[in-house]
Order: structure tokens, then sequence, then C-alpha cells
């Protein structure tokens, strides 16, 4: 037994359609957690905007329509089930939704409830993509930027059982500065979801790249920063626009220990060795024997438009 | 014939000797640069440390020898051969050497040298790996921090021709501040040799994945700051060293276009599209649309020792 093993899951899902009820959805989740806790998981890392299809690829004109996508509190009574679930089954988890707060903000949001059914911690997405107009002409939307405000969370760093855990959502992930902020906070793991499209319709040119590119972006944020990463999809196929799979598990060493053979709801699970982490941060990337901070000012410099 | 097309080589070194003179070291850098050349380079990158073995794997007690592996000046009369091929041929080159300069302050450090042979930009490499103290019972050395300074010029770029241009070396290439600074200075092309082992004896878990984790790191380096990279290796086993190779030409969309297939002297040519970097920093990765500075801070605080 390693000194600081921990079972972990990644819980991908296959497509929402729009015409789901959210319960019908929320049962599709406490499956995955049930047979996730069978197979001796402790943590199940659910994706982005896991609740409802990705509507930031929809312009939705009615606001009360618009409205029906977000939660206005966590647990409410249609995912009461799923952390009910959890504190029963005795597993945390990480779920990705979209959050309307009471003062009416808008945010893409994950939070981590612990194996108590317990909110313990909360991040909102930082790096929006997208554009916050319709583009007119393009197959599909992404709204983001419309239909959420930029995170105000920052990227918070949770302790949880023996281990530090670090949130990011889905385009996070491709901007290295995700990562090293939470390894500099102490991450040893970083739990993220993904809705991403395979077609780029303005670089079609990188299409044929997508997974590579998604998986790339993983593996260097985990080597770089000595950490594991646990990466889940909304995979295949939802409401005509198609969505890339490869939930993966990536250990310190950047290798993908553990990764999706479907387009469709999929665990994959795997034991993880947080002293692992430890060992590279100690003998590869030991940040205060090798930084250089004096000459990353650039890096948070204001940007200028 | 693309708009901003330029050819350029990675040109791989295998082994110096100890004891290769300086004027052989050159004859076979002045070689790699003929051929080239012909192939229609009109930028060549050489390795870190190109005019001598890699002495940092040794602890050298004798300070009389120690200084025979730095250069005082560039081009001097055993380097100057280079300079004058490289006017000749018109070609521009990278060159990583070891620094002494005036006031006896040692760097590990590269210059990019123009088609008229003319030294326009020098980078001092800024994370240097290893000790400041002789390993006891280490197989090898590496004993950077001793003998070398951490550069004071920081990440620049410097344009040349219609390419901005910035240089690094070896160890930089693990750390995404590197990429990202020299991205944020509009750098289109990053230039780097390195000399790796292909053993790490603190962590030999990682023996297996050297290759790997090399390519990642400059992969994402690539893909994550929409740059291209071209990294050359010292390969081989040199005084007893087992050195990797892997030299590689890297795009934009974070592939490798072409990489070595030996672990000698060889030439990596490619020809590069520097519209690429244009598309991908436009329809990606958009620093100013998407970067969020005010939740980077923790990058550039001191380093807590």
């Amino acid at each position: 037994m390693k000194s600081r093993a921990l079972t972990v899951s990644a819980a991908q899902l296959g497509p929402i359609p729009r015409s789901a009820t959210k319960a019908e959805t929320v049962a599709r989740l406490i499956k995955l957690l049930e047979s996730a806790a069978s197979e001796g998981a402790q943590l199940v890392v659910f994706p982005e905007a896991a609740l409802t299809p990705f509507f930031p690829h929809w312009f939705v004109r009615d606001r009360s329509e618009l409205l029906t996508f977000y939660e206005t509190r966590l647990p409410g009574p249609e995912t009461q089930g799923l952390f009910d679930a959890a504190s029963e089954l005795q597993v945390a988890f990480v779920l990705g939704y979209a959050e309307r707060t009471a003062a009416n903000r808008f945010f893409n949001t994950a939070v981590l409830v612990d194996e108590l059914g317990e909110v313990i911690h909360k991040y909102r997405k930082i790096h929006l993509p997208g554009f916050e107009l319709k583009q007119e002409g393009a197959p599909f939307q992404n709204l983001e930027k419309r239909y959420f405000e930029v995170g105000d969370l920052g990227f918070g760093v949770r302790r949880w059982g023996n281990a530090e855990i670090g949130l990011a959502i889905c385009n996070d992930r491709r901007w290295p500065e995700t990562y090293r902020v939470m390894a500099l906070r102490g991450a040893e793991v970083v739990c993220l979801g993904y809705n991403t499209p395979a077609l780029t319709p303005h670089l079609p040119e990188s299409d044929r790249l997508v997974d590579f590119q998604n998986h790339l972006s993983m593996q260097a944020g985990a080597y770089q920063n000595a950490m594991w990463v646990i990466g889940t999809a909304k995979a295949g196929t939802e409401e005509g626009v198609c969505q890339i799979g490869g939930s993966a598990i990536i250990a310190p060493s950047g290798e993908i220990v553990a990764t999706a053979r479907t387009m469709g709801d999929e665990l994959v699970t795997a034991e993880i060795d947080l002293d692992m982490v430890t060992r590279y941060r100690r003998d590869v990337f030991n940040f205060s024997q090798h930084r250089r901070p004096e000459h990353y000012s650039i890096i948070t410099d204001p940007v200028s438009l």
C-alpha cells in the first residue's frame, strides 16, 4: 500500500440532449458515482456544465429559456439526490455547472463536494473562451463571454483528506498560468472538466489535432508542475456539435495513466500516488531552487488591448 | 511560396571528446553550416555549449583547466572561421557557449549571429539546474550552479529579417515562464540547445521518460504560445555521460515537423511558416482577449526559500 495512495475516477459523460430533464441527467451522474464507488474510487470528477447540454454553443434569444440552464443553489431540489448518493457512498466529487447568484451574476463554476456531501471548495472559470456576440454564419456558437462573467475567486487550492486539490475548467487547461498558480499554492491534484468541439471553424487547420492538443496541454501542466491532472470530457455529438472525448488521468511525469475508450458515459479509474508529486517537486521542479520570478514580470503586467 | 516562409536547421552534435581541440570542434560546426546552406537553410541552431564537452558534468579541481572551457570573446581566434563561413554562406546561426566576461563573470550563453556574421542578440541562461557543490557518489555531476551565474539579460526578443527571435538554453525549456515571457514580447521562433543526460540518478523512475519529457516541454511551449521552437541536442555518450538526442523543429500547433534520427552530428531541416504564429495567436491563443494577469500574481512573487 502506497503511503498516500488515492483512487480517483474521471466520470466522462456522453451528450446530454436538450430534451433531457435535469432529473434524467442527475440519474446518469448517480449511476456513474455508484460504479466508481464499486471500483473503490474516493474522488469522482464530472465534466464542465455536467447538468445540462453545453448551451453556450447556441444563441438563446429567450431569457427565461436561458435561465433554465443555471443553478441558483447547490444542492437544489434536482441535484439533492447526487449529494445524498455521495454521502451514502462516502465518495467525494467535482461537479461543473452553470451558476446564477442571488445578485443575478452568472459564472461557469465547479465545486468540490466531500464524502459527507458538503461543498468545501468552489471555482469560477477564469479563462472564458469565445465571444460575447452571436457569430453570424458559424456552424455553432461559443458564447461563453456572453453567458458568463470571468471568475472572481482566483485559482484556489483546498485541502481534502491528505491531498491538496485545485479546480479548473475547460479552456483554463490550455493556459500554463492555470496550473502554475495552483502548483505554487501547493496543489497536488488538479481536477477539470471540459466541453471541447472537435471542429474549430475559425482555424480548420487545427481540426485534426484537437485530441492531441487537449492531451498536450494537460500532460504539460501535470509534468511542468509535478501534479496529477484529472480531465473529464463531455463527449460525443450533442445537439449537432461533435465534441472530443479523451478523458484522462495524468501523472506528474506527464504520462497518461488511464484514458477513456468511448465517446459516451464511461468511468476512467486509477490509483494515484500523491508522493510522486513530492518526489518530482523535490528532484526535478524544485521551485524555490530554480524559478527566477525577477525575470517573469511581464506575465503579470496588465493586458493591453 | 508562403508569405513568411523561412528554412531553418537544428544542427545536432554528437559527443565532443575532452581531447578534441576547439579547432576540430569548430570544423564540425562549419561542416554542418555548409550542409545546412546547401539545403537552403537561412538559420542554423547549434546546441548549448557547442564548442566544448559539457564540462558541468565533471568536478574540475584545477582552475586553469576549468578556464579553458570558457570563451573570453566571440568571435575569437578559434571561432572566427565559423563566423566567416556564416557570412560567406549568408546563413544566420545560434551558438551556445560558456562565456567569461572581462570582469571575470561566467555565464551559460547563447548568441544569435546574423548572415553578415554579426552578433545581434545575446542570452544568458536563467534556469540553471544542478548544484553548486560536488555531489559525492553521483555517477556524474551537474555543477551548473557552480560554474555559472544566473543570466542577467532577461528573456529578450530580437527582430531578424521578418522574424522575431528568442533564445533559451536547455533547462529553460521545462519552465513555462520561459516561453510565455518571450511570447508576450512577440517572439515567433524560440531557438534553444540542450545537453540532457539520459539518466537522472536522483529520480531513476523518470529515466524511461526522458525523451518524452523533452519533447513534451518543447511541444507545449510551442503550442501554448503559438510559436515555432527549434531544439538542438548534443547527443550520444560524451566522456561516459549518455545524453539524449531528439533534436526537433516544432510548430505552433505543437506538432514535431522534423526530428533527428541519430545520436550524432545531424541536420534537421524544415521550412517553417511564420504566419502560422499569427493565425494561432489570433484564433486560439489571443492573449489580450483571454489572459487574466490579475489572477497570476503569485507567479511573480519573490521565491521564498
